[in-house]
């Protein structure tokens, strides 16, 4: 009578989005600052004041010229302006052209699995990894194929990818800096990976792409640049958000970028705007467009996760948890006291810490704490995370 | 090696949209001046100042509280105030929770097809019907079966529905005022129709329901509200859009409402959740669902069309031309002069005047103009309605 897929998707919403409403439930009950909500990737920082700036300033401009359609690819102004600062970043030649701009990085991403499936292909995904591209992949008709990263470092496992493509595989999810890890994939990892995939796409025939999944690219604590995938391997489809760096979220803009050096890259480009056409996108917001062509060069505000880090890796060392060190995002990958996962975020629960179980991220053992809260909830959490680990004592 | 089907939907876009292209490139050939361009849906209506007034007031809000995540069916707040204003003109007893909020009709539409269908199910369409209908029905999987509107006076045509009805409908899509008819349904006709979906869904022994399209409600000039459709037939999913009457096409904020009449509603509206996020959808732009919370009795300026639809069914009367008189929306649906609409189109383009062919709404000889220009546009238009008439005689 309906469609029960789009029921059960829509009848237990995803473990973040549950764990984020329970704990919005639990404040009410016992105060917000008794509840520890590290669910939900919300950036605490608020966005840089240009942005309001310029808001204000376009809200003075004549109505019809601020709020109509662009065409569904976005404005030719906004995407030139984005493809010059890439060009300045990281080269590549790009043009307005390789640009389609998009309601974030979810939008590129369902469009880019979209465009380059059909039912029955396979992508593959590294694991841990966000748990809605399996969603994402499977409405697809698509065989959602998971890899594990190496258990040491939590990089790509290339012989591992080498040994999980056939001739269905048609792309690999990569998202560096990653969520939930926090770790930045080496150039020399990504070098691996392309090996692979460079000497599989010829032995298939045919291209197997990356989707390079990158709204923390600027969220970087390494000093060095998040490495450019498309300069380590060409056929790279770029989904960028400005969710994270600009903290916009809400607000839905990003885009999905298929450079001059994909192959048959203008057919590809246009399956990009047929999936959105497809998926019912008509235009990224145009208000946040002409937003994001005067901000494009708006600085990314970094400290305050910094310290957010430093206190909450300080802390959880001292009282002998086990993590894996953020080289990015604002996420930790913090080792489960007990082997259940679920189990351990269920007593951290009791404890009024809100933290992710590894299992939807496809790995059992582990849970993700997002530290992209107000300093102070990190701070007056300590108390419960020693309770926490007394109790394991 | 890519998805051939949203290849085939980038590389042709609607003709509505390829036209439209058109249109810039010639008026940056020979002048804005001297090209009439009526084939986009663009209000040429400004947004309401209080849109403006709202947009500054929010851009002075803390910048965390602004543009962050809501739920992904949206605010409650924003949903509440929308809830009140339906129960204040429609009745009904809606609240906040039969509501989601989307990134305007188009979503609503997609999201609503695929709740309802799975692949091999049939939606049908009141032809002329908007062209992308057809495409998202395509898109997933199901038929699109095309009822004609009656001959007369483009209402429904009742019995050609019930001829049409099999095991495998699942919905009616119904849009009044009618793109590109202009037609608002009357009430008895939509009774009529409920009628028919009622015994059908009887003897299916599941809803057949309908998908009301509404983005044109407020723009009606007949004197009388635009007949709320759930109150004609319980099973109506509601899909609404501020594109059109507070002119913010390109903002994409827009809902899906399914009353609380709705058979099974609760699990209606959880596919409805559920397909939103398969199609890659977070949740609607957080500062328009503000505005929206703010702006929801903003006045629809309805004058200017009025005065636009005078001017051209005037002057188009005189000069000879049939048309359906319009009731509603802001297109003009034309006799073409010769029975292939698309040549009758092809000469009119000639005289620089783009007028949208009625093959793609799937009937043939008619043409669509959209009236939602500046009214000069249309004064200045009619030497050239006249060349063309006199090509004809």
């Amino acid at each position: 009578m309906i469609n029960e897929k789009m029921y059960a998707l829509g009848a237990a919403p995803s473990a973040i989005r549950q764990l984020f409403a329970y704990g919005l439930g639990r404040k009410a009950e016992i105060g917000a600052d008794k509840v520890f909500d590290f669910s939900l990737g919300n950036p605490s920082v608020p966005a840089p004041p240009q942005i309001a700036e310029a808001i204000r300033e376009l809200s003075e401009l004549p109505a019809d010229k601020l709020h109509g359609y662009t065409p569904s690819q976005g404005s030719a102004s906004t995407r030139a302006i984005i493809a010059d600062d890439l060009n300045e970043r990281f080269g590549g030649g790009y043009s307005a052209d390789d640009l389609y701009l998009t309601m974030g990085a979810a939008a590129s991403l369902d469009i880019c699995i979209n465009a380059l499936t059909v039912p029955g292909d396979e992508v593959i995904v590294i694991a841990p990894y966000f748990p809605e591209y399996r969603m994402w992949i499977e409405a697809a008709g698509v065989r959602c194929v998971q890899v594990n990263a190496r258990e040491s470092d939590f990089q790509i496992d290339a012989p591992a990818v080498a040994a999980a493509i056939t001739e269905r595989t048609r792309a690999v999810i990569v998202n560096s800096p990653n969520n939930p890890v926090g770790t930045v994939f080496s150039r020399e990892n990504l070098a691996e990976l392309a090996e692979v995939l460079s000497a599989a796409s010829e032995a298939n025939g045919e291209p197997i792409y990356i989707i390079s999944d990158e709204p923390y690219r600027e969220l970087n604590y390494t000093g060095e640049p998040t490495p450019w995938v498309p300069s380590i391997y060409p056929n790279t489809l770029v989904c960028y958000s400005w969710s994270k760096s600009l903290s916009l979220p809400g607000e839905r803009i990003g885009y999905v970028l298929v450079g001059p050096d994909v192959t048959d890259s203008r057919r590809v480009y246009l399956a990009v705007c047929g999936a959105g056409r497809a998926l019912g996108y008509i235009c990224a917001p145009t208000l946040f467009q002409a937003v994001i062509e005067r901000c494009i060069k708006a600085p990314v505000d970094v400290e305050a996760y910094v310290a957010n880090r430093k206190t909450l890796t300080d802390g959880l060392a001292e009282l002998g948890y086990e993590f894996i060190e953020p080289q990015g995002a604002f996420y930790l990958w913090v080792k489960a006291l007990e082997p259940d996962a679920q189990a351990f975020a269920d007593r951290a629960k009791a404890h009024e810490l809100l933290l992710v179980p590894s299992d939807s991220f496809g790995v059992g053992g582990w849970v993700r704490i997002g530290y992209c809260v107000a300093h102070d909830v990190i701070v007056n959490s300590m108390p419960a995370f020693k309770a926490l680990m007394e109790e394991y004592r």
